[in-house]
């Protein structure tokens, strides 16, 4: 069976969402998701806030509360079972996300297992036969076949393989 | 450089000792180290009480207050830097466990980054050239150059090179 490895922030869960959410109850001001195309991550927000936004991964609930992307569910409960499924995430920079990131998954992903899931610093210490993951650095140091999940802070790299959304992710692996 | 894998229960942190400390409190009875040599891991303890035992670990500490291994943080911070060095546990089990793992860490490994820490389900996930680890299954899973560390719940096997205290890894690696 093959391996494949899944990123959550930006490919399972939708981070980029819970930035302009909470970006926009403490700032008062809705930045269009199209405002971030193009821009590393925080860039397409107003400079003078980057410390502040920062922070916000710091807050309780930051991670236990981000949106499932759509259609991931149930692509993620198909591939479970055809490969050998991995959800790894770069989670050890931020203490609170450990339990929240484990809780979400216990709560969207019911039917993966806890043997599935690896919380890294860096992610150049897993191999497996593909990776799917929205962060340039992730892709660069894996031995695998390599896909770039699309977000607003990754458009302008066009060295990877591509998967725009879920339902690319089901065409190509289902 | 080449990379290193170490564990941490009972290799960098004497679980086996927490296992006795906390039996002896709720129990009153001393069971002593040699008394579970060659037997699986909690093998040596009265059968009546395996649950509670094993629910000693989802109390709330029982990660975070174990103790060092002798001269393990010594050759910890010798080895980082002459080897790419990278903590891989297997915390998932256990959701109390990460956070009293990385405070641990920090307390008693405050030269290592978080960039190094791996928590997982599975170690089968992650590669390297060498990895010190005191669970069979562990080696078992992994492509690199495997080495038992000895703990008395794994002397009944000898299919891997073992090192049998820090001193050894020292003489091996350094």
């Amino acid at each position: 069976m093959k391996r494949l490895i899944i990123d959550m922030d930006d490919v399972m869960a939708d981070s980029t969402g819970q930035f302009i959410e909470i970006y926009e109850k403490e700032f008062g001001v809705r930045i269009l998701r199209e405002e971030l195309n193009f821009k590393e991550e925080m860039e397409g927000f107003p400079t003078h806030h980057h410390e502040e936004i920062y922070n916000f991964t710091f807050r309780k609930n930051f991670f236990r509360t981000m949106k499932v992307n759509e259609s991931s569910q149930e692509v993620v409960r198909r591939l479970n079972g055809k490969y050998e499924l991995f959800i790894v995430s770069s989670a050890m920079e931020y203490p609170n996300s450990l339990n929240e990131k484990l809780d979400w998954l216990g709560e969207h992903f019911p039917f993966l297992n806890w043997k599935q899931f690896v919380f890294c610093g860096s992610k150049a210490v897993v191999y497996g036969d593909f990776m799917i993951d929205d962060m340039v650095r992730n892709l660069e140091t894996f031995n695998g076949e390599k896909f770039l999940f699309t977000a607003p802070h990754n458009l302008q790299y066009n060295h990877f393989n591509r998967l725009n959304n879920w339902k690319e992710v089901e065409e190509k692996f289902l």
